[in-house]
């Protein structure tokens, strides 16, 4: 957690606006469930996915665990079993129910887990209307923190959600979603110069721990095309036999799409009668060509850069083409729940929302990166090796969550997330 | 599928008493699960077990698909996915949604199972209210064979169950179980001469398939204890050592033993402060020493017996022994859901009820065996491999359920079922 | 090991016939291992399989542990690190080297395993010249136990090196082998009619300890093939679509098939240009229609007999239907090293040889039966559970190693012995 | 492949030296083999390591497949199944044979594979004394990749060795080796100011294509400890708790450590009489204290670092370190075999030989990187994924197979090379 983006905006202590947006932040978490049965909500597909139900759970325990546990004064645990229960990897805050079980926790019940959000949400009220200045400066980033990382899970409530439904043969919809008629832009290129570029956190405004310290990366001359790839795009890159020619793919890649017989991007269906379809948040629908494609691995993505005669972008290079363009797009708030193609503006287009972008970059601790002390340092940093990172946003990521320095990361064949990719080149 | 047994009792095709057992066999169904919550009904802890709403449904495709589907006039699925996700191994019918994923399927829900159900019952009415004399027979054999089905079904409803909350690190209770004070009999040997004995179904009333046909078997002269090993005396083995000498199991009982690190029956606990607990329905409870033994593997039941210098019974020797004997002990009507010490009726004590009876039989057919004809052939016979033959029903068996001629069959290691032994011995 | 069997031979104690029988025996196993490159002999192939040079260790071990050990005057271990290596599954005489890492030991090499056996030969040589009267009995019974031992791994020794030889993709010859122009004779059925019938070990010669005691069984009438399957019998089995009907299958069979990618008999080849082949001892051959079918497991073995409208036979029918018939046939010592057709005799044709027939019968304790004293007790009856029993030798089964009451054993899913199928079917 | 390395070479195209250094390297490879038995030569423990036998052909088969079929008139393959079992992973030639399998090669034997490279040898012979001017530079460079290749190998034979014979309780030897005595220079810290530098290939003698193309990296200050971890240290780290706290891992590490039940170095024992002992090429010695600690894992590696408040160097940070030091110490020429103290200089020590030193990058292509043309491509770019790069060479890496510049990668978990750390720090 990075804590000095305050230290420019002490008003950002006051208790009312604070309040105001954690009432906002923890409402739109319900209003992405209030849809969902019960069972809906216990529905765990994969040990890497968790139910909606433990989101909920997991993203009050962290309220609850490092604000009102440390601040609230006498305050004692709602329940020791969801200290258990709702921990996911914090070792220095006590042991985890076993990742892979969380679906099999009937009990506490949805409603339940209602309940106790409504007990966390009274006790950070409180705690906000008696903030010592003293604290002040503290316990705002700590919240701020808390808000970000659910919106963090409010992303993946919807990916973890979508990847159970799809275990359904019934292929359920999420919610009705509307159809899109939109026309990929033709694919331009950028070119930028050689330098020494500066990326990391610039001190405004929120950023995690892992996005700082800001630092100079000197880059070479490169290209980047100005939007991402389209699932027409990507489709011709299968009936070129990409999915079958190992000298396209990274090794492990290979033996990836070997053992787990990938032949497609998920969620496609190729249907005798319907051709080519796609399950998405709204059901089952007719593969759009001109929307950028998704749930592609890391290795999906560098077979079909490698097919193309390009590559993936760095890190750096993805982050210095996305400085000072404007962060909006596709994301959560327009409600479309599905990446769709977008006009050209002459720039670098749907670099924010619409789809994840994998970068060439492992996901590494930058020089002189140290992790937020305490146990919220077991946030970020633990996680740095075997992941590769993604840049700007999805369709599912909420506006306000995203900037040019945002460092997701996967393993790379993690495919559930809406992961696509931009191409960029060398210029010689 | 046996259906000579209805020869004897052509008034056991008149509708009415038809009618009033399929109704007090579905009601049963429904009451062991109404004080569940729709999350309860739909946990599944391992591929073996299935969620009680898999159950509530697949017991109602079972007499859509072999009575409805065959007999009704014009009848059409109520959904035709419905026939996909709860047919459960029926190949002859068509292809099984994966057995393991059953938990993943939060929709139909289960309002939505429950109105499957009332359609079904209403179309199971209509049937026997028409019913032409030359199906009458078919029929009543048929859905008398789909009521035993639901009855299993009844037992594996709560084992299932009892398996999943055993996951939740709360140990929730299915239902409040009272105290039990009852002490064990002293155990009793029993002597029985060598001969021909007749075994499997005698032609009174209902029989799987696989109890047929009634054959001559020679047995040497053998003894049996009066009861069943109770968790004190399993107890002893525990503390002589028993988990951890190899020369007491079987060669695959030391691997399964040491792989999956067993080292207490399941849902034993050993908790310092409280001493031997035991998982039980009623939630966690003292371990009652008095009491049968449950939960064994047929593992533990052979290095048991191998300790104590006995053996287990083969089903024959069990079965000639129980002929003739009251069916009656501590079965699901007397709502006790856990196995209890009874007192001695100076013959072979509790051979129903309380715990299933591992013996040393493998599930084979009978000598003439034939599966019934159809899909429902393969209720039975294709199992008859790598699995041991249990006897006696338990607490959780539903009244009326059991017999000496009836055939449980699991795994060796399978221990999530009441699953305990009673000692046999060889007259030198 | 069943040791009264001596009691009528008083004779088989002398020193000089023991010291013969002992010398045939080792000498075998020796020549079966000469052609052999040092690297051949350490092959493994798979857990279940052991390398040439561990077998040839191994039997040496069994003489030196339960017979040089325990009677030879201060004896001391030929090598301490060799009673861990080569001590196969005996808890009671100590730890074991793992199993499926028995490829990975290259020291001992092959010579100092030769070596090694010329010492415990030397120690059992001087052993039985000083044989003490009170001793005579008992060492005399545990040598021939080490014998039957060694010749039973004489058998697995050239399994487990055609399964290794298998791996090869060049697929070479263990040792050149001739043709084959035999006709199957045609099949005829043989009937037996009910009655008490005895079977195992009747007390004439050695026999192990799984085949006592001799006991009654009472059978229903049946009847017997005169001769195994054929491979032109199980072609039109495969032709018909036997591997993709599950109705055929017992349902762990299917899963297995389905989890195996099973489609053909194990060592079957299916190329354009050649047709049907199979690897042998003597390399890749063009399948032999009129041959006895072989390499198939349990599994497969039910499907065929199931989809020819038969069964197969139980242990005691097959035991019953050999006893008074002459015990020759393709076995060993005639080294073919591959099953083939065979005059018709008019009788029971091929019973011995050729191919281990599987039978319905689970391999479990005859009623009476203990282990024998000892260490030695773990030879047989641990591993009665989830295993079938097989009948009747091979061809590359020892001459002399094989009787009516012969109990051989494998999981149903075992397919590298030389196992086939007779079958079977009821008399109404 | 790089080659333009020779540019400035000419004379390096001249046959005489080029078949003089041809000799030099593949006459050290079997030295490497010669005390072995065919059954040492043809162990796999694990799929990622191969038999020695296997490293002996394959190098040939490497000078096969890309000089002599490529260049000698009218070259026919040695043998056609050579190339399927010695083909690595390029599938731009071909399919291969199954990694995880080379062990199950008994044929060709270890004779007919020396056979095999006597005909490789005089084929490149010829080859090279026919060169024509218009193919020297290709084939020479080809050749002295075919080299640097074959010297892989041979650090490859000897861990993969080592691996294997870890497996035979006896712990062989594979030489003997002398004890070592020297004593560990004090850790001094080396400071190293911010810039930019120059990393990669700087164009003079060989490099992998993988080194290539040397660009400019921004390097913040750092320090760099004068040697790596020793025995000792890394001791105070086990006897503190490092491998029982979850925080000084990564969570992949602690995962990892879980599942393997990791709790020492590779090759570590603790033996209650003898104390601290480790296995080496040299046999079971007493642990030395004062030698760099070798065959950790990166998990290891990294979590050693946080325990001592430090972290890993990057791979720029090591390599701009070790530019202009001079590229000697304790090789595979000084055939010690072992890692060792060494006296410290004053300046950067034990950079080259000793161990390989984990740096915190992952592999990844650098800036412009294009693989070589052709099937050689394959040999690095292919890798750039889920791997670390690590630095220096190791006391078995051949002596002028190591610079500042190389490039050696292997995932996070692998311990079996002789990897060990050199500690880094920030300056703030």
């Amino acid at each position: 957690m990075h804590t000095n983006t305050h230290q420019n905006q002490p008003e950002a202590a006051d208790a009312t606006p604070l309040q105001r947006r954690f009432d906002e932040v923890r409402q739109l978490t319900e209003r992405l469930t209030e849809s969902l049965s019960a069972e809906d909500q216990n529905l765990q597909s994969m040990p890497d996915a968790s139910p909606a139900k433990w989101h909920l759970a997991h993203t009050s325990w962290f309220f609850e665990t490092f604000l009102l546990k440390e601040f609230a004064p006498d305050y004692r645990w709602y329940d020791e079993a969801y200290c258990y229960l709702f921990n996911s990897y914090y070792n220095g805050i006590g042991p985890q129910y076993k990742r892979a079980r969380r679906g099999l926790i009937s009990r506490p019940g949805a409603d339940e887990v209602l309940a106790y959000r409504r007990h966390v949400d009274a006790g950070i009220s409180r705690l906000l209307q008696d903030l010592s200045p003293s604290r002040r400066q503290t316990i705002a980033g700590l919240l701020e923190l808390g808000l970000n990382h659910e919106q963090q899970h409010q992303e993946l409530l919807l990916t973890d959600l979508k990847h159970a439904l799809w275990h359904n043969p019934q292929f359920p919809a999420y919610r009705n979603t509307g159809p899109v008629t939109a026309v990929a832009a033709p694919l331009q290129w950028q070119e930028f110069d050689a330098g020494l570029v500066r990326i990391g956190h610039d001190g405004n405004g929120f950023a995690f721990d892992n996005e700082t310290p800001r630092h100079k990366v000197w880059l070479q001359p490169w290209r980047l095309a100005s939007r991402p790839v389209t699932n027409g795009e990507y489709l011709e890159f299968i009936e070129a036999g990409g999915y079958s020619d190992p000298l396209l793919w990274l090794s492990d890649g290979w033996m990836w799409r070997e053992q787990e017989s990938v032949e497609l991007p998920l969620y496609w269906v190729s249907d005798e009668s319907e051709g080519w379809q796609e399950f998405t948040l709204g059901g089952l629908k007719a593969l759009d060509r001109e929307a950028p494609v998704a749930h592609l691995s890391y290795y999906e993505a560098t077979a079909y850069a490698t097919w193309a005669g390009k590559r993936l972008p760095t890190e750096a290079e993805w982050e210095a083409a996305a400085q000072g363009q404007p962060v909006d797009g596709n994301l959560l708030d327009l409600d479309c729940l599905h990446p769709r193609a977008a006009p050209s503006t002459g720039a670098m287009d749907q670099l924010f929302g619409d789809v994840w972008e994998w970068t060439s970059s492992s996901y590494s601790p930058y020089p002189g990166f140290s992790p937020a002390a305490g146990a919220v340092g077991e946030y970020n940093g633990k996680f740095m090796v075997n992941q590769m990172v993604l840049k700007g946003g999805s369709c599912v990521t909420p506006a306000g969550h995203i900037r040019p320095g945002y460092r997701n990361f996967f393993p790379p064949s993690a495919r559930w997330q809406f992961s696509g990719l931009r191409l960029a080149d060398n210029i010689q």
